[in-house]
């Protein structure tokens, strides 16, 4: 076997040649690095980045060395660059376990925190777990999700949105977040861009940087009734650019898009062969107007759903994700590595409440957004009238929120801190999942803390 | 800035020289891979690779480049070889899917392929499930699951292993696999090299090639009763070895370590303050002599447990790791991003089985391994006794195992593929996951197979 010695040789030959221009190329980059900081400039250049990826698919060409291994290689050393951000910040997610640790501890804690109906799931699912016992649905099943139930989403879907929906297009997931995570794992690559318009929930950006990916970020303000542009979307694209997080009913504004827009945004995905992930878990609390983006029937949707707030559902952890069945086969290889697949009586159970009407408790939470309205506009705190979801995201002038949801806790009343969203350290989520009496409880702390610490 | 365009024009032509190289090594690669497949031997060359990665090490200190950067990139090299080299094989899991689409469309399989006991889950856990739900157990939880969960597994756990375990030592997970999954992307870094002991559950080097982590491995054979030598392990240990994988009774060959070779292992792996993530999912299907390595009491050992084959509740996805706190807390934080927390319902009704005897299952195995075991010997096949789990893993000289599964598959018999554990590619598991009669009734349709393709 002398051939393979030589040919190792010549292998560790390029390696230790490749292994030198990193250095070179980490070298350059630092300076690069001191220079925008002497400039003021920001860490990152969309720009640049894209030139140099065209100039490496361009040689891939020349070469011919296939264009995805180089891309990966190229997205390895701009990982090394990215690696350096990392935070600290609160959450409404830190809060809420916070609040948990006080609750075992044996405290009553007001819960206007956390996006959590206090209504219980639809009352079949209670037999519907024992009798997926009987049934025998205890066992390993499809990463993609039980084909029953897989193909009563797709039925449901159908003709809820009027857009044909095929069983292969549905993946069955532990809760819409491992919607949300797989498919930043599976669809996009570390170097890849995703636009996010904030406030916005920070699960996409937590799983995009566990991805490596780069958000982009649209701010939209209160003054602007939470209403992006289609030019600063259209703006914000890069050829780089390869998914847009779209969220409406908007958590934690409550926002739904007016349909202009919506056209607008698609229109543009369409154009540059992006992924639209729709993050449609409020659906079940939107007003009549709201519309599902499987309406556009656009290929490379990627639609979120949950069973954790339109049946009452969260410890369930069940939702599911609808696309094209090359994204589905996608994700379904990541719920098979982490996963296998989803616990079967809990499939079991979501499959028979999935037809439920539930209604009633979309009902009760707008009565109680009402309440809320009220009452912060008494206190004189700042917002727009939430078109859907389940929360009301209110401006407390010259109060930073991070501490004021600290403070609150001590009183027995967890809120969601705004930074949690995005940059907006002077705002509050406070969610409508307590009865109105205990609304009103809560927002009476509130201003008893707001009073305290301003 | 005149200088940044200077700079980054530098950058650019550094990127596509390393590109060039990029291209030059593939194809280097792809020649020796052809050069191994006609001399007939593996993917990888352990003694190779350390060489090049002591040269790149040697070259970093004289160039002054970041060992770990360097170390990166080579693994991603590494990783780029081994995904042209082994994609497509099959494992158990592709077979196993394969089996389900038959059996949906109306076919009857005997499933001797995939480790799924075919007891029920013990009686108690039916009624558990609605008492989750009459007891409000629906809700959101603590992503390293319930306190009274895991207050239980910490008593259940320091009773059966007489080492103390705390509560916040436990982390409840998806099934035992997402512990596994947690453990390689919290706990290690892209670049650090990890030893699994072959023949191995693929999930370890699925799981680390996705955390970009190296795996060594010490390939163990029939010959030596699949016992690896202490002094292999730590010929195999590097710098960057930061975890070995122990699985013990083993999948798929049975085996339980001697008590000196899991010692040396322990010492070794301590010396170098290494992870040691031992799986035990089968310990409930284990000789009166296996012990736990929670009995050695080391601050870096993750115990992953499963109630699936110990409670045959595979589709519960209900699993556990124990470790030190620190660790508990970097896994919980992955699984707070993936999944919020584990389903409320299935953690009570795990709960509640915790305590069960459920020593009827593995007494009912064992019988089923000495009549598979006999079967074997007939039919001339080669294989150790198992001293646990719930396999024979037998070779059947002459054979493509991975043809042999496809072949029995189309007869109605679902057996894993030996390739899918390592480099054994005459050698198939067959599981005792069937009764007697139906186990003989198999090993017939294997002994018409072999007869048809040898």
């Amino acid at each position: 076997m002398a051939e393979i010695g030589e040919l190792r040789d010549r292998m560790d030959e390029l390696t230790l040649r490749m292994v030198e221009l990193l250095k070179d190329r980490m070298d350059v980059s630092r300076q690069i690095g001191d220079l925008k900081i002497s400039s003021g400039r920001g860490v990152s250049d969309e720009a640049r980045e894209a030139s140099l990826r065209r100039k490496v698919v361009g040689m891939c060409r020349g070469i011919g060395l296939d264009e995805s291994v180089a891309k990966r290689l190229l997205n390895h050393l701009i990982n090394e660059s990215i690696k350096v951000q990392s935070e600290g910040r609160p959450t409404h997610l830190s809060a809420f376990m916070r609040a948990k640790q006080m609750e075992y501890g044996g405290r009553r804690i007001i819960h206007m925190g956390v996006g959590e109906p206090d209504f219980m799931p639809p009352g079949m699912v209670r037999d519907a777990l024992s009798e997926a016992f009987d049934r025998g649905f205890v066992r390993y099943g499809q990463p993609g999700g039980m084909p029953s139930f897989r193909k009563a989403i797709s039925e449901h879907a159908s003709k809820k949105f009027g857009a044909p929906v095929q069983p292969d297009q549905v993946i069955v997931t532990p809760g819409g977040r491992f919607s949300v995570y797989a498919a930043f794992h599976t669809l996009l690559d570390a170097g890849d861009e995703a636009i996010v318009i904030e406030p916005a929930w920070p699960a996409y950006r937590e799983c995009a940087m566990s991805a490596g990916v780069k958000i982009k970020t649209i701010r939209t303000s209160l003054k602007d009734g939470w209403e992006p542009s289609v030019g600063e979307v259209r703006d914000a694209m890069t050829p780089d650019t390869r998914m847009i997080i779209l969220n409406y009913p908007n958590n934690p504004t409550g926002k739904v898009l007016q349909a202009g827009t919506l056209d607008g945004i698609m229109e543009a995905a369409a154009a540059g062969g992006m992924y639209v992930l729709s993050d449609e878990i409020y659906s079940e609390y939107a007003p009549a107007e709201w519309k599902s983006i499987l309406e556009y029937d656009y290929n490379n949707s990627i639609v979120v759903q949950s069973f954790s707030k339109s049946h009452a559902m969260t410890g369930f952890r069940i939702g599911y994700a609808v696309s094209s069945k090359e994204v589905v086969s996608r994700m379904s290889k990541l719920a098979s590595l982490c996963l296998t697949s989803v616990a079967e009586p809990i499939q079991y159970a979501a499959m028979k409440a999935l037809g439920e009407d539930t209604s009633g408790n979309a009902d009760a939470v707008r009565e109680r957004l009402d309440v809320l309205a009220g009452k912060a506009a008494e206190m004189g705190l700042e917002f727009a009238k939430p078109d859907g979801a389940m929360y009301l995201f209110a401006r407390i002038p010259g109060v930073d929120s991070a501490f004021l949801v600290q403070e609150a806790l001590k009183d027995g009343l967890l809120l969601a801190p705004g930074t949690g969203f995005g940059d907006y350290g002077d705002f509050v989520r406070i969610s409508a999942c307590e009865d109105k009496k205990t609304l009103i409880e809560g927002m009476y702390i509130l201003q008893n803390v707001v009073d305290r610490i301003k």
